[in-house]
């Protein structure tokens, strides 16, 4: 247990105590972060992404990790004739990112003294926050929409999540899950797109990566975006090893793209009419923390990148092509590093990683769609 | 490169170097086991599973793992009151332990000189064998049965095999592969059931227990027993270290279970009129190295162990219940493991592990119909 961190909100001055949790800020509903970690030293000889709970909300379980999260391989892998790093996070424990964020924040939650959770999401999310609610003894409740693939919610329900569905827009399974939450004194609505502590999880993606480069920091780092958090999560994991910061590339699909919008124009983030995209991760018309997303691009001298489906779909049969089980969305970030190559906005001295972020196995029928 | 081992015979006196690659004895038909790889002495410093490539028959590719193979975690679970460990080699890359045995059975084809590789398989053999193909440069064609499942070919195909239908049995499916492979002279038959190279790949699921339990055996191994190629891998696995031999359980479903049969009557492998089973990665009724399966479990003071579907079932729900995303035959182990608990073959002291062979995520319609 270590919860002598505060909440901090992004807008306004409100800031409180991390022992008891809270997902946006009560004064301005604005988004919120985590202040007041220990510095990082150095990994501990704990296992997955454990090896850095020196920075992070809670301590690592006594007994290992919880379902094998973290310590995802680093691989080498070249396309156009450039060298680069895949970091294969679709090898998480349910097949995404999102375990990061998952594990830390349901553990955080269970120690907090949550009984139940709620929570919003038809893919990726889902499977990751049900399966690690199992694993810390929480109930877990899921909102999906009514049009959700089946297929998509078996990992939440096999998970033992209880997946209700809800007609209407994406907007009204979050506020019906909201609403769950509110009305019940022992659920949190345990959010990924708003939850800072999901968001100090997904940090260890960053932190597996400066370790597995010899404790350097890459000068890129290519990584999809459409809640944010990995993107974030990147930037506040190069942040804690003070090291430098690399470039920080949010990559989002043309149908889809309200950050790379406002990067272009030099603006803030507003809602995005969407399209259709192959890109189903990334489909969020409008992000949870505008304000981290803009901050970690701006900051680390980073852009946002606009791929097209048919961009996408030749860089995943490239990526299939030489083996690897990645799902449309998780190919995001190697189609931006191949239009930034293409525009020589690369060195050839730079040090690049791209962010794998689901398993193609997560994707049957749409990979099928396309061969 | 590194092929100054020699293949050898179990039933007859053959033996030839290991720079020319070959399936089975041309003499007797028999399997082949590999011979006279240098001691193993620490893992290095590479990544995955070429930390053991000084008792791999080929050496660590240059530039770290060929797809993220090896590195799996090991994940403390309780169950019926008793800790066990778990191995979940179900987050290899194409998520099964098969990617063991693919990569370093692909690499060293490739290094021998091989062009094409023809398998037979329509699981996970065969996305284990037609991603290692893709990503080391080999042509790839996989022999299916006609009645398999479309979806279960899709990782096949989406890492560019050619992928045949066979009419007929299962028999006749391995014929064809056999005689394609036979009919040309730059392709080689790469059979997870047969090719003893396979299995040295496999062993280092054992390596990395051994590693993990800071360079100590467990007592009891228990893992899912179709072909062979885990059990026996842990058995070469545990001799390379030279550690003390757990005892090795071979866990098989009642519907198809020739080695459990072999093991009660104290005799030898035959063929098993197999039944339904929802653990079908195990399906197999005649394994190809009954003599290396049988001398496992009997070195090491193992056992078979048959499980029904029901009490399988019973055990998947558990697993799923607690968050890890595990197919049906992936569980056969857990489920053994609670049956001698239940029988007190485990002692107090004892220290289990028991070996997660595929991902959740390879049988999402089996898994939906049991929700």
């Amino acid at each position: 247990m270590r919860m002598n961190w505060r909440y901090a909100c992004n807008n306004c001055d409100f800031s409180r105590p991390g022992d008891q949790p809270i997902w946006r800020c009560p004064n301005c509903s604005g988004a919120l972060h985590v202040e007041g970690l220990p510095a990082f030293r150095s990994p501990s000889s704990a296992a997955g992404l454990w090896r850095y709970s020196a920075t992070l909300p809670i301590e690592a379980p006594v007994h290992g990790t919880i379902l094998g999260e973290g310590g995802t391989p680093l691989v080498p892998v070249e396309i156009d004739d450039r060298l680069f790093h895949l970091k294969l996070d679709s090898l998480l424990p349910t097949g995404s990112f999102k375990d990061r964020g998952a594990a830390v924040l349901a553990g955080y939650l269970k120690q907090a003294g949550v009984r139940r959770i709620v929570v919003d999401s038809s893919g990726n999310a889902a499977a990751a926050m049900a399966a690690y609610a199992a694993a810390c003894g929480l109930e877990c409740t899921v909102f999906v929409p009514a049009s959700a693939s089946p297929g998509k919610l078996v990992q939440a329900r096999a998970a033992g999540a209880n997946v209700l569905p809800v007609e209407g827009s994406r907007e009204d399974v979050t506020n019906a899950a909201q609403a769950a939450a509110a009305a019940d004194p022992e659920a949190d609505y345990a959010s990924h797109n708003f939850h800072p502590v999901f968001v100090e999880g997904v940090k260890t993606w960053a932190l597996e990566v400066w370790e597995q480069l010899d404790e350097r920091s890459p000068d890129l780092v290519f990584t999809p975006c459409g809640g944010g958090s990995a993107l974030v999560g990147a930037y506040r994991g190069f942040l804690a090893v003070e090291s430098s910061m690399p470039r920080l590339i949010a990559c989002q699909p043309a149908a889809c793209a309200p950050v790379a919008k406002a990067w272009e124009c030099d603006g803030e983030i507003g809602p995005f009419a969407q399209g259709d995209t192959i890109a189903e991760g990334t489909r969020i018309a409008m992000p949870s923390r505008p304000r981290q997303i803009m901050n970690a691009i701006r900051e680390s001298n980073g852009w946002a990148s606009v791929i097209d489906d048919d961009f996408l779909v030749e860089t995943l049969r490239m990526l299939w092509g030489k083996g690897f089980s990645i799902e449309p969305t998780g190919a995001l970030g190697v189609a931006a590093f191949r239009l930034a190559n293409r525009a020589g906005k690369i060195g050839d001295e730079d040090s690049v990683v791209c962010h794998a972020t689901g398993h193609g196995l997560k994707a049957t029928p749409t990979i099928a769609s396309l061969l």
